[in-house]
């Protein structure tokens, strides 16, 4: 489907964007900094959760956060509204966020000094499976309200994803959400994959996913120095 | 942002769609079928107001439909229930639809034999906007449960809009969603638009909807042949 050339051209890219995650992958391990990639379609609550999940953990922890869209800057002005630092990224005409993008917005940040690092990619729930930002969990959310069949029709995203989280629990019954059809679906296209359910704007479900994070960290940070 | 090989690639690309898409709207115009593009983000409700028009619109009408998903033919087997015919566009790891695919979905269809023919985009609330397959009418869909700030967000695809449609206004009290803020957003983006404010699901606000085809169709079938 896709032009042979382009494809050509496009594997290059990816080949150049492999790279370049690798290496953000070795900053983030030397430095023991946990790193989330939020993935998901429009709207579907990546900034409300992040904003949630960075007050709560800001509490004890030291964090900070990158968020791409292709115009304005409203995802860092809600993020940093929980203290810490967050940086947009203006992609412009861009649908997702590369590793150059990533690696430019924190390139005056000391990893050092922080814990987690939270990137939030640009709303699509395609063309961010493509690009390793050298994360350590890539985190896909679906709504209730988008429907149960989001996982059958968009396999490629999903199948890249480390952990699911169903958001907007709170409107399930409003939107006549099939939520264990939708777990249903997410199961059958990648197995055994760790699902959370929670909705960010009330914050039920949240503790758990707060403690997953906790234990990845705990996990990252007892590690030995290679 | 874009590395500039693939910035020439892509526009060969686009060219050779261009082109395709200029004989498809040529064919369009001859036979007199008026054809529209709908687009949006992953769940807005694209294939569920497509369903609904198609039932309503079959009682006097000729019609037929293609749908675009990375996978499954779910939606054309929804669209099917309408009685018109509906053809899945499986497009693979492709992000949006190009004119090849459209002209290659429809091509056994004798198109003297229709007055509509809708086109449902792949779920992307930025790629498609690249891509002119031919129609006369773009339509955007925006989900009430969505968020407010998505046409600032993403003003690429609404800015090559024709008419936007604010979807699930039958969940925009439970999303607590601001749709007199929505409505300023799209027309700060995109001063003038024509938009819709309905629910698929319910029907509220269909009707509208219906008159604006039926009368688009007319001014279509009235004009005199070329």
């Amino acid at each position: 489907m896709i032009q042979p050339r382009i494809l050509e051209v496009r594997k290059k890219v990816l080949n150049k964007n492999d790279r370049l995650a690798q290496e953000l992958r070795a900053d983030f391990a030397r430095h023991r900094v946990l790193v989330a990639n939020l993935v998901s379609g429009p709207g579907a609550g990546k900034t409300e959760l992040l904003r949630r999940t960075m007050v709560e953990l800001k509490k004890t922890h030291r964090l900070a956060a990158v968020t791409g869209d292709l115009a304005t800057e409203n995802d860092a002005a809600r993020l940093a509204q929980s203290g810490a630092p967050a940086r947009q990224i203006v992609t412009g005409s861009l649908c997702h966020l590369e590793a150059d993008l990533v690696a430019n917005a924190i390139r005056d940040w000391n990893l050092a000094e922080l814990d987690f690092l939270f990137i939030e990619n640009v709303g699509n729930l395609v063309c961010p499976g493509d690009f390793d930002l050298g994360e350590d969990l890539r985190v896909m959310l679906l709504a209730t309200t988008e429907g149960e069949d989001k996982p059958l029709k968009y396999p490629t995203l999903i199948n890249t994803a480390d952990v699911v989280i169903i958001n907007k629990m709170d409107l399930a019954q409003a939107a006549e959400c099939d939520v264990p059809l939708l777990e249903r679906n997410i199961q059958e296209v990648r197995p055994g994959a760790r699902v959370f359910k929670l909705s960010a704007k009330t914050g039920a479900g949240l503790e758990t996913w707060l403690d997953f994070l906790r234990q990845h960290l705990a996990q990252k940070q007892g590690q030995r120095r290679l």
